[in-house]
């Protein structure tokens, strides 16, 4: 294990969204491995984890300062808190769910979420007759809390649970609620201003995604 | 518009997970161009609507074989068929789901994946109450019938949208079955045969990105 070399400033915020999800796998397999009992992990233990090489975890995780040491490998709590932080994940995110079907009620008992330091602040629905009802614990509100409701819970995130043909509506209505970040479940292209963060979540991409694989696979 | 090179043989399994899902995007768009009435589109309007250079979108196509004229653009419609040929999905593909929760409930209303020649041909649970029930007009069957069932309608595809504790034994009993490629929604990494493809849906992990571009957007 090399010492990483110091990086120039403003690297950090060049990271590429590649580089950003194999950040959440290392966590995944970081919270594994210390759940199991290890208190270091070698770059060759990630490398294998994830299917990438030791050089590429070395390098990777040199970003986070200077924590592997050689023949002894990381130490795997700082590791993870350093992964937290490096994410902003080392604090709590306050998200609000709009739209609550099937999916979203999928999404609030999803372990996950809670795990990873995310907790649902509030629900929103159009329909006036889901407005009242209770899903998971947390009432359902109509949209014309949704400015006040996030301001007063501190919300960032929003969770965009609604038919492809509302979501646009809903996302401008999240936007100027002052929600930072947006993750999609419609399957449509949302036009946000630049300061707002999208991911999209599309399910029929996956699974095509799924399809070609197994197609190139049975060649 | 360069006139393509050829590819040399092979080419086309290497092609990486990367640019199988940039070829998603270009589906998504391109079937929107058409439904929007353009019978041609240029490969500025394709990089325009994927945020990548015209010269990018040029390389990507010629992959796809000489469909693009120069002045002219790329047919829509041959275009979106040259796409799903090489996606595999110019024509239907069964797909059984494992595990009838509220996710599974969502995803079988999901309307992108009808759209998109993936057809839902059977449910299963593990929770005997569940039997027998129907769900969006298909009945829930035990587990035991999988290797038949799947067998009989032909299906290549299985969605695993059991709690993370279930997800390798419904996994194990997928492969045996005969199920060549498999849509994960548990957060848990599992173990396949190299021969059976794996796409992991890890919503945890989508909230995660979410934050971290936030997080990177607020600094």
């Amino acid at each position: 294990m090399t010492k990483p070399r110091p990086e120039p400033a403003g690297r950090e915020a060049r990271l590429s969204r590649a580089s950003a999800g194999r950040f959440s796998l290392y966590l995944r397999h970081l919270e594994r491995f210390e759940q199991e009992g290890l208190t270091t992990v070698s770059s060759s233990q990630l490398g294998e984890a994830l299917g990438i090489t030791h050089a590429q975890v070395r390098k990777d995780l040199a970003n986070l300062g200077h924590l592997g040491q050689p023949g002894i490998g990381y130490p795997t709590h700082e590791l993870i808190w350093a992964l937290r932080r490096r994410f902003g994940i080392d604090r709590e995110w306050a998200v609000v769910v709009v739209g609550v079907g099937n999916l979203a009620r999928a999404l609030l008992r999803y372990r996950g979420f809670r795990d990873q330091g995310f907790r649902f602040a509030a629900l929103f629905d159009a329909d006036t007759r889901k407005v009242g009802q209770r899903a998971e614990g947390l009432e359902i509100m109509a949209m014309e809390r949704l400015g006040e409701i996030v301001r007063s819970t501190g919300a960032n995130l929003g969770l965009v649970t609604v038919p492809a043909e509302a979501a646009q509506t809903v996302a401008d209505a999240l936007v100027a609620a002052g929600v930072r970040g947006i993750l999609n479940f419609a399957p449509i292209v949302l036009r946000l201003p630049a300061e707002v963060s999208l991911v999209n979540v599309d399910l029929a991409i996956q699974l095509e995604q799924l399809a070609f694989l197994v197609h190139l696979a049975g060649k």
